[in-house]
């Protein structure tokens, strides 16, 4: 699909997935777009796990009911990695943001749609179950669960601001 | 340009542009991909400031020497305004990298090269400085300066880890 095309069409898919599974290469393919984003002073703090399957997603979304994580046939589980940060400043939030972007637009341009689940994350309780689940070595943050799938037309969009409102020239 | 040609060409270029004029039509292109990214709670705490000359340049060059900012002939300023921000959770990192991705994405599908350039604006007396250049109101923070530019030949790219390394399944 062409790049600006992607950008166009790409939107958080809040509603309901369908059934049909994502075939691991599909999934693969996500993830690597996702891990081409850049990295702040290159260190690579994201991680990725791929979740292919209802066996897989079951024991996360028993955690996190959501309704796009309930009926996702396959998701990727987003993480950093603390331990790459050697800089002052700590750029895993940047990191992520900008693969999990990758990776929406990469689902968008394979026909899927996606979403960037966060909310439930915030919860340190929620965040420490789930990243038990994963298996997670010490250090590591749980950021985002990208549920991804078939979608039935296409789900609501919200709106974005008039262009002029966020849009300058020169000066603000 | 495809979607995937685009993920796997765009890198950080750090080093010299041409000086070729970017014409104002491909910033506002470039401006409206980033523009397009999602936001928490689709809050949309971006803001960009196009910087289409060196005459709009050269003021914030003068507080940020770097051989990207020395010799583009345009940049988009990406700041956030954090009076957007009405849940407990603040997204304005999140936002601003995700717009900061869809912008550098967009540059390398319309030939130009980009660079993410925010570490000298965590020096607090350098992004006041360049804020005011800018007049961005009150609760502004000015996030990431990106060049752009046509390119001669293609600038060094820093070498990512294998893939094994940060891709696991189902569990790490």
């Amino acid at each position: 699909m062409d790049f600006f095309d992607v950008i166009e069409r790409r939107y958080s898919h809040k509603e309901k997935f369908l059934p049909t599974p994502v075939p691991i290469e599909h999934l693969e393919k996500l993830a690597i777009a996702g891990l081409l984003a850049p990295s702040g002073a290159n260190a690579q703090s994201v991680n990725l796990v791929l979740l292919p399957d209802r066996e897989a997603l079951n024991p996360i979304n028993e955690i996190i009911p959501h309704p796009g994580l309930d009926t996702a046939p396959a998701a990727i589980a987003l993480l950093t990695d603390s331990s790459t940060q050697k800089s002052v400043i700590n750029f895993e939030i940047q990191d992520y943001s900008a693969a999990c972007e990758n990776i929406h637009l990469a689902a968008t341009a394979m026909g899927y749609g996606s979403l960037w689940l966060d909310y439930p994350l915030f919860n340190e309780a929620v965040h420490d179950s789930v990243l038990k689940v994963l298996n997670a070595p010490e250090g590591f943050c749980l950021r985002v669960i990208i549920p991804i799938g078939l979608i039935d037309g296409e789900g609501s969009r919200r709106e974005k601001l008039p262009l002029s409102t966020r849009l300058h020239y020169v000066r603000m």
